[in-house]
């Protein structure tokens, strides 16, 4: 199906947002007229844009506040409408969005609704452009897309149609399911958005809260999977305000506004709901989320204290990579590449993440569908091919093949020198702790749900002392990949970066803690304080609580099992946990990271 | 009356909090729990460095699902309370704040409930302390304070009482009247919050967006009238849970917070609502609104450009200061001060604002009483002494006499050496847009409002080619002095800062324009589109638009008058505008903000 994306969604000047569309793969654009009232060309100067650029322009909106009034107003709407329509013959735009009355309703009636929009279709017509109406969520008396059919109906002319809005209707919690009853020559178009969950007024939601497809919490699948069985053949358009994406690169939400509709085109041909039209979707390559993960990466000019920290931990040095300058520690299924190619890095960082694909080709190949960016890795003879991705936090997202059972993965010969691991304590990586900058996570999250897979599960907000950091989970089904997307607060954010984390998991960590104690590891201080509030909310015994001190282990529990856990000191950004889980607990400690963040921020 | 503050207002560690406390004034604190259980210091450490810092710790909180909970689940409330209790008796502090169960509520039963307090009660008193009983606005079953009285009322323990909290009773529009009705002494504690109007849920709303009295919208004046003439006589305390100032400078946030609790006691008591109590507030220094702007202050190491456009505009050179490396231009009211004392800041930038005020040594003891900043003037011999502070956003507010009708103020002979003004096209300065840091608004709203009784009026989103632009008018009753607080998009503000503008008002822009065009201005450059547009809104007469195209004015209009304005080119982060406002309007053009802004970006 052709893809469209309203102006408004996209940060620039008109000229600007035109290419950024245009780049990103888009067949059309929505016209806000705002962003015509502001720009210099001139209507003919942005057709033939367009043009060049081989964009269609789809629709010109919005027309406010046109029915639903008096005879007297209804004489300034049409005088109003017929300067737009000529408007709209200057700039090759043969449909205009006319959305339900807010400001100057007086009468609410569906006959003198419908007798108006027929008027404006007489004019329209006369143009050679035809009118789609829109109920808003907010409309004064239409605000429901079920009402503004029926007036459509109504009007009964063929220059008056209908605009379906996913944010309109999903947001008010109307069923779509009468959407398929609407003949699909009559939806003259179909605007997408998806939005957080907020008990938010709906305008105020609307205006500064929408989001792509799949950043959200809607049902677009099935959504769009009723406006197609009703026989829709127009563009997918996104009409998406969000106060983040218009202030931030245009290219860069171009792109990912697309890889959006990429992603929901899948979703809606997974579901079956694609009819037999013309011109079905391409399927992306088949994906399944990732078995687990396979190694992270930490670089910098030297990365020596990591390396101390790993041993600490209890992991074995398997050797010097055969061709760069990385090392590799592992302890059971934990992987750790210290890469030291990167000089002009001072402070050891979080760099990349291995994921376990059962088909790294297939996934890459989604990737790249998605326009994920490719990371360019050197990989000489007989070195394993690991397809790589830049996530939009910058992250290195590596695809490879699942390590045997208890054993190595492939890549793991071309580390040489090293010492043969013995017994392993530690089972593998439990969860990746990822800082997301203020205007990446969105898109990060579409990223690592669309490209990955994952699936979006809890989010909490966790007090640190300088401000709330929003952290948000994704998980694979299974468990086997959790990802923590981690928002800093602002003044942390723009002071320094917030640190990220590696969390190993263990089924014994109070012998994990122990050992690296002894071997020279200085936990990160709890204070008392913490202990005597556990003892105080668990009963634990006394015992139990004393080891957890002397350790600096902390400890969560909830009703389906519980959670106890360390960390080591942060080295450049990048610090390590080690954690235990017992029973069913699918946490990561929350209550627990206020007093982690204060003990780091000592 | 005592002042108290909860730390978790506060950015920073515990003994951060308790330092910026108490240089800010405040007698007291609340001690919130996870902020004790993050400190190293122990609870005896906490209790001596307070005490030395004279500082009062005034309750501990919040303990939670407390009552309305099954016997078994009531055995592990008591086992915990039992051990907060020895707790707060190593701290010292006499109160905990309880609050309704949100939880494991599973008996909603005011007899089970009162119970339970009164067997809380009993085990209080034996620890020699006491609770206070909170309704939280999304309590399981307690979310009303009337309720929670009368819970504490079937309780009849003397260890037991209530809490209020002005959050909890004005976000649900609960009448504070029935306040009244409770006995000054069971009412234990308390803690006052305003907050911004917002349709969110009440939890959201009240955990990210609370805000310190008079920056939100609560009454809280009547609400604590209410509360007084209950007969309490305990502290005011501030419980504000805010995303912003948990994350900026402790110390400047505690000064905002304190600034607060003395702006609040004055407005109770110019209510005639403090009831004869031992210890009335320090009544402020008796204020009235300006009356006008008295100058605006263009600081650079060179403001020649904006001299130049001055000139343009119509001002004229009244001369050099006598001591000062300063410029005074004049026309009819509008006075710009040219300031070249500053070598250090090459680009022209909007320095300070001076405002009329009839009693300039009143307003400036009311600044101090409210602990603004002194900005330090020097003022030789026989020059006008013009007391001046550091609005939070950096700009120095001056407080001088008013100027006589149609003449000059008294600072104005000390600029010598110019020419006499003629007859003016300008009357006077309009409005003055500040732009404002993101973590600034709301102590500015707070500063502006109880400094100089400014009231908050309209607020605009303006979409810009970066983002939404957040605008907040503040004005005198009589519309002289107009404030508009600009909060630019984040990337924006983190880019570069925000132009700021002085608009000058005109009872004919038509003439001020084509003489300033005459002169060399070149006004900002308005597409054609705009009046195309302009010309589909409000059926214009063809030759006025052609005019104001050919001039650069925009034009807006409301039910109650219209407005025509030009603006200047930017010259550093600063530009001009002159305004003409015809019948009542009293907007800002606010609808030609985005064009405007576009044009800028050019």
């Amino acid at each position: 199906m052709r893809t469209s994306i309203a102006t408004v969604c996209l940060s620039g000047s008109l000229r600007e947002k035109l290419h950024a569309a245009a780049a990103a793969g888009f067949d059309g654009v929505e016209l806000f007229e705002p962003d015509l009232v502001a720009a210099p060309e001139t209507p003919e100067e942005v057709a033939a844009l367009a043009r060049r650029l081989g964009l269609s322009l789809d629709l010109y909106q919005p027309f406010r506040d046109a029915e639903g009034v008096s005879e007297a107003e209804f004489c300034r709407v049409l005088r109003r409408a017929r300067l737009k329509f000529v408007l709209m013959q200057r700039l090759g735009i043969d449909t205009m969005l006319v959305c339900s009355n807010v400001a100057t309703a007086s009468v609410d009636d569906d006959e003198v609704s419908a007798a108006q929009l027929r008027r404006l279709g007489d004019l329209a017509a006369e143009h050679g452009v035809r009118i789609a109406y829109e109920a808003l969520a907010w409309g004064r008396f239409v605000d429901d897309y079920r009402r503004s059919w029926r007036i459509v109906e109504l009007a009964d002319h063929e220059a008056v149609g209908l605009c379906l809005d996913s944010f309109h209707i999903l947001s008010r919690g109307h069923d779509p399911a009468a959407i398929e009853d609407v003949p699909g020559a009559k939806i003259f178009f179909l605007q997408l958005a998806d939005a957080p969950d907020l008990s938010l007024d709906v305008l105020s939601w609307s205006r500064h809260h929408r989001l792509f497809p799949g950043e959200g919490c809607f049902d677009l699948g099935s959504f769009v999977g009723h406006v197609l069985r009703a026989g829709y053949a127009g563009p997918l358009s996104l009409e998406v305000f969000n106060d983040v994406f218009r202030q931030t690169d245009v290219d860069r939400t171009a792109r990912q506004a697309r890889r959006s509709l990429t992603w929901l085109e899948d979703v809606v041909a997974d579901e079956g709901s694609w009819p037999s039209l013309a011109d079905p979707p391409a399927r992306l390559p088949e994906i399944a989320q990732p078995v687990g993960l396979d190694f992270v990466e930490v670089r910098a000019e030297d990365t020596g204290e990591a390396d101390v920290v790993l041993g600490q931990l209890g992991f074995t040095f398997r050797g010097r990579h055969r061709s760069k300058d990385a090392r590799l520690w592992t302890e059971g299924r934990a992987r750790v590449v210290c890469n030291e190619q990167q000089p002009r890095e001072p402070e050891p960082r979080l760099a990349a993440v291995g994921f376990e694909v059962e088909d790294p080709a297939a996934s890459a190949a989604r990737a790249r569908a998605l326009h994920a960016s490719v990371v360019f890795r050197r990989t000489l003879a007989q070195e394993q091919e690991l397809p790589a991705f830049r996530a939009p936090d910058g992250t290195e997202v590596f695809l490879g093949h699942p390590a045997t059972e208890g054993g190595d993965p492939r890549w793991a010969p071309e580390f040489q020198g090293g010492h043969e691991p013995g017994a392993s304590l530690l089972t593998g990586i439990d969860h990746v702790n990822l800082a997301e900058p203020w205007q990446c996570f969105d898109e990060a999250v579409l990223f690592y749900s669309s490209v990955l897979g994952l699936t979006v599960a809890a989010a909490q907000e966790v007090p640190s002392l300088r401000g709330l950091v929003r952290s948000q989970v994704l998980r694979s089904g299974s468990g086997a990949c959790r990802l923590a997307l981690n928002v800093a607060p602002l003044a942390w954010d723009q002071a320094s970066g917030y640190p990220q984390h590696v969390a190993f998991a263990t089924d014994d960590v109070v012998t994990v803690a122990r050992r690296a104690v002894e071997r020279g590891l200085v936990p990160l201080e709890i204070p008392q304080n913490y202990y005597e509030d556990l003892h105080s909310r668990f009963d634990l015994p006394a015992a139990e609580v004393e080891t957890m001190a002397e350790l600096g282990l902390l400890h969560d529990r909830d009703a389906t099992g519980d959670f106890t856990h360390f960390y080591t000191a942060t080295v450049g950004s990048v610090f390590f946990e080690v954690v235990q889980r017992r029973g069913a607990y699918d946490g990561f400690g929350a209550p627990n990271a206020a007093v982690r963040l204060a003990a780091q921020s000592r």
